[in-house]
């Protein structure tokens, strides 16, 4: 392997996260709520991209990209600096979601990958919002909104400071909890998934923890076979969507 | 257990892949075709992972095991240098497939983030084996093993030199061949998917590829929201292998 200097350079801040891939800058430029304050781009992927004409664009080669995202994150050619979304109220969500509605609840789940292809899953299925803990919760990183595909722009992300408390209120507007848990005692393809449904799902490796388990109205599995029983948490979470998903009338 | 060729695609260190994370290596040691070549590891990864006394074990800190693999992996404490598994062949995955069965086929899916994660679905799920090309394909690197979580030692991963070639092959042998696409004319949940099964998936972006579009029996969708409709590919395969496994007599 060759060995490369990285640049240390930040790769955008909370305060001004970047985002970089065509679908994830299409995305934020296409969201009305989306401040984008600047961008970086090849000739080529400029020409593709559409910038509104008050975003300032730097014409840029693929290694001047390569510097401004970490590692080697996939930037097609284009980056852009914003400001981050306003905070989604969960009062807000469960005031717009309906009365057969699916809410993604993660309970300190860290990778920004896995959290941003939950949020990509739940656009695809339709779900009316995703639940994260405050802490031990990735920020809205370009990192995150690259493995979304441009669903960070489109699903209400509501970070909880007490996450108990949020499925408290969560049971009190008609949710009913489904924690995906190992020591479930029935399988998600054997519920009935009607109503206002929250699926709860823990970090990879430490699952549910203790509060949270005690707070869901019921431990769920997936059934899988003994030799190898985890999903990845975002696989997990594919499947329980698609699970409510399909029971759509 | 099957007999394996060679295999000549090692990326990083050439035929000394490393594995690090609990799961991956403990795999790695508790898997009889895999030679384990040495080990670095914090005294207290190294007192949890039971090493054998033929495995020399080189206890290190947390920042030099960070040396030892890419970017910011998570080493958990151990790393581990192996020998590449010798490759299977599609003959012998064929061999001992049941008469349901389900395979899962990557048409040109290079991340090895996602391919990680699809052995990791096969090992849930009970597939009988993974299919990629042997171009555009990752090696069994350590990316590819963190994110199988142990399933590259379970799964048998074949390398199709000629992915056309390989489908029929999978005809013959009684497979029906599903290529999961946005222009298939049926959802899966309304497939029997009874007898021989084969899901095809195609890299992000792209798709399938014209040529193994037209080698499927029949192009299918996974039911989605018009808004955004594309699933990650990995979550596609957990929902294609979940939807076969839930309808497991």
């Amino acid at each position: 392997m060759v060995a490369r200097k990285r640049s240390h350079h930040q790769h955008g801040t909370p305060n001004r996260p970047r985002f970089w891939g065509r679908h994830a800058v299409a995305a934020a430029l296409d969201n009305p709520q989306r401040k984008v304050l600047r961008a970086w781009a090849t000739r080529d992927a400029a020409a593709a991209m559409n910038f509104p004409k008050e975003v300032a664009v730097t014409f840029a080669d693929v290694a001047d990209l390569g510097r401004l995202v970490p590692g080697d994150a996939p930037h097609q050619g284009v980056v852009v600096e914003a400001e981050p979304l306003e905070e989604v109220w969960l009062d807000e969500v469960l005031g717009r979601a309906g009365e057969r509605a699916v809410l993604l609840v993660l309970d300190q789940v860290t990778d920004p990958h896995n959290v941003g292809a939950i949020l990509r899953t739940a656009a695809a299925f339709g779900a009316a919002g995703v639940i994260v803990t405050e802490r031990h919760a990735p920020a809205d990183t370009g990192v995150l909104a690259k493995a979304a595909s441009g669903a960070l722009e489109l699903v209400p992300l509501v970070r909880a400071v007490n996450l108990s408390r949020a499925l408290e209120q969560l049971k009190e507007a008609g949710f009913w909890l489904y924690g995906l848990d190992e020591r479930g005692d029935a399988a998600i393809d054997t519920l009935d998934l009607k109503g206002r449904v929250c699926i709860v799902l823990g970090a990879e490796g430490e699952g549910l923890r203790r509060l949270t388990a005690e707070r869901c109205d019921r431990l769920v599995t997936i059934p899988t076979q003994a030799a190898l029983a985890a999903l990845n948490v975002s696989n997990a979470a594919a499947v329980a969507a698609y699970e409510w998903a399909r029971r759509r009338p």
